[in-house]
């Protein structure tokens, strides 16, 4: 038996997955109120990503809450955990080379601080996905905004928990005045040279 | 503003990425005892992989239990929670495309099936790294059973906790008997057929 079966190497570096993948892995980081048009944008920016040769996944309520994150409810405490997974998980990604696009309200400063610190500043692209909640609320595409209205929802993003508008996000994008297609060519024009090796 | 701003399309297919990185996502865990030879098949494995044109991420303690499952101890159900994390990580990893390699002992079949139901048969690819205990013992890569013979460290596979072998593993292999090389020409033959598209 070889001598060097237990010597211990690293593990491929990053930079290999990366080069193969001919982009860098990122975080991309969508905040914003419910009905901002987190999710929309998204799929526009996966598409458009993809279209461009890239490998992007998208992480949101839909493939974390009923999964890794299943069991976490809404306290202070359960927010910052599931922020927290998510950051981590989403770290592990990044790490093995993929672009992600992370669709969470992600309401408070202390809650983006916190998966860009788990992330790393260099590697966290936060998107703020603004739109004023007048116009979210008369959207309403989940009918969300009349259940908490109504009471139904406690603690619920812009009725009766605050919203902090992050103070230096990477890219701002206004669905209130803007297309989608204008949208998400600003977020291409800022995002494309910080995925590009 | 148009008014399909909130049509809700799915995201783009696992077989979208699968095709661009003309690989099938899939998990390859590895279970075994310590100084068993995981992490250097891994490592092997991983390399192999990589030349051959894939994209492969190594999931191992080193990258879980000071990230994701920091807190997590060693209770049954501390253990239980540890793997629940990793087999939905993998499971993200694997709709995104690509394939991770597991390193856990997971030692019971408890565990193992909580891994598989989560990941889904198909993408569960075991493999048992086998090492008879006094083998493993006599390496003591890490000095670990050293310490658990002095009583240091509790609930130790193999000395104060039991390990259960897989019933009917995809692949075995053996490292008291065959050298890396041998063991990683097995598990490529194995795996090639489920990886590729």
């Amino acid at each position: 038996m070889s001598t060097n079966l237990f010597k211990v190497d690293t593990f491929m570096p990053r930079g290999d997955r990366e080069q193969k993948l001919k982009q860098r892995g990122r975080v991309i980081w969508m905040t914003g109120l419910s009905g901002s048009g987190k999710t929309t944008l998204a799929h526009a920016l996966e598409r458009a990503l993809f279209n461009s040769g890239h490998i992007v996944y998208v992480l949101d309520g839909d493939n974390i809450r009923h999964g890794l994150n299943k069991g976490l409810g809404f306290s202070e405490q359960d927010r910052l955990e599931n922020i927290r997974r998510i950051a981590e998980v989403s770290k592990l990604m990044v790490d093995a080379g993929l672009i992600t696009i992370n669709c969470f309200v992600s309401p408070t400063e202390a809650l983006r601080t916190l998966a860009r610190t788990i992330i790393g500043a260099e590697d966290f692209l936060e998107v703020h996905v603004h739109c004023p909640l007048d116009v979210c609320e008369a959207r309403d595409v989940k009918g969300l905004y009349a259940k908490a209205r109504r009471g139904e929802i406690p603690d619920f993003t812009g009725i009766s928990s605050p919203y902090e508008a992050p103070q230096s996000a990477f890219v701002t994008v206004d669905t209130s005045k803007y297309d989608i297609a204008f949208c998400l060519k600003q977020l291409l024009n800022a995002i494309e040279p910080r995925i590009t090796l």
